[in-house]
């Protein structure tokens, strides 16, 4: 295992050599191309997909992770439409960050470059592969995808029509290679790989994250959770707390960014609590007054009282993943307390937290969340899968 | 030591809170302080040191580590006016780093903020301490001091100094502690205390920062060492590289910038070659025709022959460590597939690996220099020390 691991992320480090130069036209170019050979491939897409969910079928998958899995013509036609975008995003690369002369005359530049090679590890949603692969490889880097077991007939075709559309622009097929190898002893010889690899993103539920995180040796973008906060002000404008807290918490339960605790201020009398928390009483919502930190990804919502804006900075350090948290005010001292004090990769002022969001912040399809403070925070646009290099022009400079 | 190092983490993390808000004006003070107070008590720090000097002599120290270990009135009045530079820098915090309006009306912002805790590590030089707390204090964060044993007395000394005057700003005593137990056990735990430290700095020799990057659960930012190569292309302008090869192996050759090998275009002359190599010879350089990707850290150097720019690339990416790198070439389509092409921290166009240095670059004191390719990569100034949150402001808005 140990060397079939190596080999996958060797040649992976070896083809990102070929990245580092393609110009963003041909990138481009080639990413159109792979959203042409997958609609025309549709039939056969929908082929090997049956292939996974009759599989899954057969092991009694619940019909939730079931619709996951499942491909259409509709799903298929989406994906196609996800590598347009991102073939038409602006280019991450070449960008020049910084730029200054030194006073020995020396041309000072930082500029933007690839990462190198990328491991990206999901779970078994078949369209994932598509959408890893062309974020990658839109930013110059080789890729490693490994999707969940589940899908490895649609995951191992998709990422097929990708590899064979980039050999017809001259680059190495294994640019961007698919692990169909489910054992988990060949993901961990993966993880282990540091040498060759510069970074695993891990697409998923927390566990998935976790198991990753503690055995990479290379680092890892991540995101536990998301338990998001919504403080309401006594300052509050009531009919903009109820809005917001509606939409946080019932437009989307199941997504990292939605609520999952309510703070009220204790000046605020009863009946503005319950106008505020009516629109969520009406669709359904279980309140919880007794217990806080809990990712419900659901319609249940924890709801708690505190004396001020600081002591909800506090709850939310307490009992928060640093993820989005918001604020409902109309007192602009307790507005800029609240972007000052709280450490979450997005801080939200009379907005949804369901803002939080790649697509949304103008980012272009999104690489992850990441509650991580190091390289990127909060959405994850392609710029995240790039590093920077500094340049030195000179014409014989040497130091003193 | 499980429970000392989950407090002395946790202690660190609490006091970064009262960090976060602080002004850059009082930041500044207090550094003005610590300046002033290192110079008041100069002969009390002799004192502590005497009593490190007399511990390493009586262990045989070597005369090389007596002296990096050594302060006196010279090298503590350099700690005093270290300090006052790092409080001149501009502030780190609070940077506009992008911002727009979105259609829906939300002004959104990215901020540069602290990140909050940092453990840094370092071998025995007293000196380290002062400047890793005055960086770290400089971009609003907690930090943890660990030195090498041998300065315990010092380090321990200077950093009580630190928090001290801290705590006259209303700073917790927290933001600045040092680990004065040599207990290696310990060591290891706080490296385990990811749920409150946000980044680990080695700075120090490889075995160092091996050792710390193995058992961290914590990010890391480091460089293992520097194996730098100045290539000398055909097409070079031979007195170019005579200086530049003399500036990158002979200036300092035991730092990480220095040049370890110099790879030559076969299609040079061998006259060229005596030319560019006489200003080592006179040095004293040792030259090696049969090995290369070594470290000398002195008068040694490796020679190689290549066939092009391409070869020297090639080379490069194989026996090199990512650091920095050097051309000296007139072509300028050499120079162009050098800097595409060299996947270095810092690629010099002819002018002297020497150069890859945060004060060169401009960035005032240098945390280090990261061959990481995440979050920041070759020299690191005060920016790296900080991360950065999403603020956005808005009226009400919800996501449809």
């Amino acid at each position: 295992m140990e060397t079939t691991a190596e080999k996958i992320a060797q040649t992976a480090k070896d083809a990102s050599f070929g990245l580092r130069t393609l110009s963003a036209e041909l990138r481009n170019k080639a990413l159109q191309k792979v959203a042409e050979k997958i609609r025309l491939n549709e039939a056969k897409i929908i082929e090997e997909n049956k292939k996974d969910i009759a599989a899954a079928e057969a092991s009694g998958m619940s019909a939730a992770m079931l619709d996951r899995l499942t491909l259409n013509s509709k799903r298929i036609e989406e994906m196609a439409k996800g590598v347009e975008e991102i073939a038409a995003f602006a280019d991450p690369l070449g960008k020049v960050l910084e730029r200054r002369s030194l006073a020995n005359g020396i041309d000072l530049s930082r500029v933007s470059v690839p990462l190198g090679a990328i491991f990206f590890i999901y779970e078994s949603r078949p369209n994932v592969t598509i959408d890893g692969a062309a974020l990658c490889f839109k930013a110059g880097n080789a890729v490693i995808l490994r999707g969940g077991k589940e899908s490895v007939y649609s995951s191992f075709f998709l990422a097929n029509i990708f590899s064979e559309t980039l050999v017809e622009f001259g680059v190495s097929k294994n640019a961007v290679q698919y692990v169909n190898n489910p054992d988990r002893n060949l993901l961990g010889c993966l993880l282990k790989q540091s040498n060759y690899l510069d970074l695993v993103i891990p697409r998923g539920g927390e566990g998935l994250i976790r198991a990753v995180s503690e055995q990479s040796t290379i680092p890892v973008i991540k995101h536990f959770n998301g338990i998001c906060h919504v403080y309401v002000d006594k300052s509050a404008d009531l009919n903009n707390a109820a809005e917001i807290l509606h939409n946080a918490k019932v437009q989307r339960p199941s997504v990292c960014n939605a609520a999952e605790t309510v703070l009220f201020h204790k000046a605020l009398p009863k009946e503005s609590v319950e106008l505020v928390l009516k629109p969520l009483k009406d669709a359904g919502v279980e309140f919880h007054y007794d217990k806080c930190g809990v990712e419900y990804l659901d319609l249940q919502i924890s709801v708690c009282f505190v004396n001020d804006v600081q002591e909800a900075c506090e709850h939310i350090e307490k009992h928060g993943s640093h993820h989005t948290e918001a604020i409902v005010a109309e007192d602009a001292e307790v507005l800029d307390f609240f972007a000052n004090n709280v450490d979450s990769s997005s801080v939200m002022l009379n907005a949804s937290t369901r803002f939080a969001d790649g697509g949304q912040y103008g980012l272009g399809a999104e690489v992850g969340i990441s509650t991580d403070k190091l390289h990127a925070r909060g959405p994850m646009g392609v710029e995240s899968l790039c590093s920077y290099k500094w340049i030195l022009r000179g014409n014989g400079q040497v130091r003193k």
